[in-house]
């Protein structure tokens, strides 16, 4: 399968890395073709780099690494007509640390960058996904109570959270039971704003490797 | 000890006769003294109830179990002074279901329900608990994974903290491992937004009865 990832960072290149050694033709994408890190990332691991443009007419299935924050623009960047008909994994979150700790977002409550995404590419099947926990236990649930900690994913189409679901659970070794589909893409509020919560629990533990399981009677 | 509760619902209501069979003395507040629910709760549980101002008079620690919209009214129904130098345990959450599912929070992101509590009532030690939780599960936490969930709390008064966490191990048989001290009361902005999460769950299960218990490494 053909993958681009939008955003180089830390969390673009760990899902990409790990997608790589599962086999699949990986692009990482950047606003700028010659991002030092994307072009260092590419030949580590013997995959590619470009633009968004290039990263996203590339895949068969699009991952969102972007800063949340600039989401919606490196999507115009990349080109709306790139991601037609295709899977987009959003894993980004709202988040704006620029007013100090704790954050808060930059969209949120009746609505969400998930959302928003989804209108901006109506063709688009978005998916929700990854975006609750860190970039380590991604691809590696399984460091957490030996991988009994929930997903939580949403979007409008089934087929996709189906496929999405398949990718994780053979991808980064997910427990199928362990990922709940909250419904619809307005769900992505719910998600998101755990991000307040979870760096709340950051902030007191020291860590960013918190996951979590729901119990319910 | 004298309790007074802010809010004749079911959450009030709960809290109370959990409160009264332990031996405590129990007063219910409502708007209306002439509360029917209210009266029959008194009835049937040998406690008294009255109006928000005879319920803060009253006692030595308050719980708001109020509807999270109003709370900030009753409290000053119920007169501010009532409050000086006691413990307010914060339930509510400013939920407002008015405009659909999922609701909305008419507080939220950067601020917080428990914060505006605290900052009206400066000589008050407000303490956000169990606002997270089932009003059945708060008073019976056993009933999800052997009481192994977690209760986050907050506060800016360590000694209130103490206080309050050690009424939920002893008054309600929480587990004290499984009391989350999140920090600050405007972490508040943390609990109370997760409630929109909380609220995905129960539409997607069909159950109110939900409960987190964090990993991490």
């Amino acid at each position: 399968m053909n993958i681009g990832i939008l955003g180089s960072g830390i969390v673009g290149q760990t899902l990409g890395s790990g997608l790589v050694t599962n086999g699949h033709k990986v692009m990482l994408g950047s606003r700028d073709a010659a991002s030092t890190n994307a072009i260092k990332w590419a030949e580590t691991n013997d995959a590619q780099h470009g633009t968004f443009s290039e990263a996203a007419a590339f895949a068969d299935v699009l991952f969102n690494c972007t800063m949340g924050a600039f989401s919606l623009e490196a999507i115009k960047l990349a080109g709306e007509g790139n991601f037609r008909n295709k899977i987009l994994i959003d894993v980004a979150n709202p988040i704006d640390f620029s007013r100090g700790m704790p954050p808060r977002l930059t969209i949120g409550n009746d609505n969400s960058l998930g959302e928003e995404i989804q209108k901006l590419l109506p063709e688009t099947k978005v998916v929700k996904a990854l975006n609750t926990i860190n970039y380590e236990l991604m691809v590696n649930p399984g460091q957490l109570n030996n991988g009994h900690i929930d997903l939580f994913i949403c979007g409008n189409d089934e087929a996709a959270k189906i496929t999405v679901t398949e990718l994780l659970v053979k991808e980064f070794a997910w427990k199928r039971e362990c990922i709940v589909d909250l419904g619809e893409i307005k769900h992505a509020r719910s998600t998101e704003s755990m991000l307040l919560f979870l760096i709340s629990l950051t902030m007191k533990y020291g860590t960013f490797k918190n996951g979590i399981k729901i119990h319910r009677c």
